[in-house]
């Protein structure tokens, strides 16, 4: 078989698994997850050295230490990622819940309930428990997945699906599968199976997910990219604000929800730019900051000039764009102009500025006096989450269980005619 | 300008717009509704001028006089177009409403508020008051919209939209735009025009949506055709499975919740299908059977042989495709295989049975003891819609105005730091 016929045989096989996992009550699927769980623990040695082969690779292909540790499991990480699966395994189940219900005037019982999307495909970069994760959750919420991960984890993957899938008694195993093929072309056969694969996520960087959404005819959740903002307000509180800056940018620089510019009302700079390029500079934090910050550029702090790139750029560093602006507006405008639409943050004591800026920004989360590091499923009290949707159709923001459903609507009456 | 560039400069201008609109309180947009409906009043001689244009070269191209009918407008048939523009007025906004908010274990406040999509783009055939009410319920849900109907259609939509844009007093007039050009090309370049566009729609038939749904890098919400299944159970009520059954069929063919397949339990096939062979008759429907449905043919029923073909098609006229089934697991099964997952009913006097169909059919809608033509916006108390998805992502059945909107979350600390 052709990688296009073996992409598609799998997907057809997940079409048939997704129809039996609809209507299973939780209690089947939560067994599973045990079970899964168990499985991953019992046979974690196998899957370390499977691990280890994808880790020989990469050394071999000259990965860094960092990718390398990324890559890496061992028997700890392997137990935290069976850890991670009980708990999906105690969240409740999305899947029969109603939505919407009422009697309708002419008598029609009206309900609508949560129904599992279908087929799931997932295709991601970087750490091999996202496989698992991944696979708890859609399982969970009684999707069929499509797992098709990074090339550099393959054997890894390999493994920790077979584990999984060995683990599925009583469930039909193709509700777990990996996507054969290693190369370009097994993703571009996934994003073509429309009307057997229900919906793609794709997880990664920009490039990955831009080419998904533009090539894929299968309907695609677009996540990540994460240009966040903080704006400090005339009347912000100094000591809340700079706080604030500092958690947004340096408590975990490599991640989306990670703040990438910082814009300060023109009323307040002279009073906080000093303290906060302090700060920033005390935490190893570059500054690309247009004339009126660089103007307040002191001791301590590293202030270099700002280009127009820098205010659209995803640094995922120790980088910083920073720009004074004339008023809360003027930093929507800001926002608007270059922002990702995925969180933006305003210190303020004022309520009014609070609930203009609440208003006017259009992203996916919007923190008042609170870090940008907040944007997160396990934050939002969802449990778990699959990725952290910037688009609008469908999900945005962190998207936990339910973003893993669909509805349907059912209707009963007792005989009831249109028009009669 | 080229083609693409007018497509761009609207999608621009309808961008600005939907910043504007987002925020605006219900009270600014129902007062400008009232003021489009009052304006389609007051020029309605204009626009059934306009319209007359449409209709006599609708009659040189040799259009039927029941597509004539459907193009033509009258100045009653403006008021009436006009009256749905109040109704849509009336409606609660869904823009502002808080769909799920909980203070956080760390004393996060969070709200998920429904927030406009921003632009939408409706491409559609068909009847010029599609034009307006796509105008009334975008605009009413704080949408910017452009518009893209039919070319035979086109004086009459350019003077609509003429005639509500100069309504839009205090609104940007740009919340309500044409699509520029006639031609196929527009509608290619609307669809790329990501990034601007937000989500398209597109209503009409299974070749247009087809296109767009495989061409479009732009979010699409698909709707439409509608393969409808009647299932009559081995307990149903004789009377009842015809009642439902006849209404399904005939009371308005044209549509896509009309039925047109049924499928009939072996056990009832025996008192049922004379009865409903003959009651088909009456009503003029051809009924295009397997042998087990040609079996039971007798004196008033058209009854001809069946073809694969018949078993996926969307007929839209008096046919119907008949089958007998073993078994309520193999009336499932035909559905899945065949089905459009639009809308389904069972006529079953067991409550198991009904139970069991529900939770295995996977439509849109799903209807026990009642007639699949009852999947409609108003019918389910949604007041009005833009059509009817028959997809799983975002929106799924008769969508009303929530389905037009997205969500943000606004999360509010007095100073919360994420791990501190």
């Amino acid at each position: 078989m052709g990688t296009q016929e073996q992409v598609l045989e799998v997907a057809r096989r997940a079409r048939q698994a997704a129809a039996e996992l609809a209507p299973l009550p939780r209690a089947v699927k939560d067994a599973a997850l045990h079970a899964i769980a168990d499985a991953l623990v019992a046979r974690s040695a196998e899957i370390v050295e499977a691990n280890a082969a994808d880790v020989a690779r990469a050394r071999e292909d000259g990965t860094s230490e960092y990718m390398i540790d990324r890559l890496s499991l061992t028997t700890d990480r392997v137990a935290a990622i069976a850890a991670a699966v009980r708990h999906v395994a105690s969240l409740p189940d999305p899947v029969g819940e109603s939505v919407r219900g009422y009697t309708l005037p002419n008598g029609l019982e009206l309900r609508q309930v949560r129904v599992p999307l279908g087929v799931v495909g997932i295709i991601y970069e970087g750490r091999p428990n996202v496989t698992v994760d991944a696979a708890a959750l859609t399982l969970k919420s009684g999707n069929a997945v499509l797992l098709r991960g990074s090339s550099s984890a393959y054997e890894s993957n390999t493994a920790l699906v077979e584990v999984m899938r060995s683990a599925l008694a009583g469930l039909p195993a193709d509700a777990i599968q990996l996507v054969p093929g290693r190369d370009r072309d097994s993703v571009k056969h996934l994003m073509r199976a429309r009307g057997l694969v229900d919906v793609l996520i794709p997880r990664g960087g920009a490039s990955l997910i831009n080419s998904v959404v533009e090539e894929s005819t299968v309907p695609v959740i677009e996540t990540g990219t994460g240009n966040c903002h903080v704006y400090v307000d005339a009347d912000a509180d100094l000591d809340m604000a700079v706080g604030i800056l500092i958690n947004a940018k340096t408590q975990r620089p490599s991640v989306c929800n990670a703040a990438e510019t910082v814009l300060v009302h023109r009323d307040i700079a002279e009073a906080f730019l000093p303290r906060a390029l302090r700060a920033l500079g005390e935490k190893g934090v570059t500054v690309h900051g247009d004339a009126a910050i660089r103007a307040h550029a002191g001791e301590g702090a590293t202030v270099v000039e700002a280009t127009e790139e820098d205010w659209g750029t995803e640094y995922l560093s120790l980088d910083l764009a920073a720009a004074v602006v004339d008023s809360l507006d003027d930093a929507v405008a800001h926002i608007r102009r270059y922002g990702s639409a995925h969180t933006e943050a305003i210190v303020t004591t004022s309520q009014s500025a609070a609930r203009r800026f609440t208003a006017l920004v259009d992203s996916a989360a919007v923190m008042v006096n609170a870090s940008t590091r907040f944007t997160d499923g396990e934050e939002f009290g969802f449990g778990a989450e699959i990725g952290i949707s910037t688009q609008k159709l469908h999900a945005r923001g962190p998207m936990g269980l339910p973003e893993l459903t669909s509805t349907k609507y059912v209707v009963t009456g007792d005989g009831h005619l249109k028009g009669a």
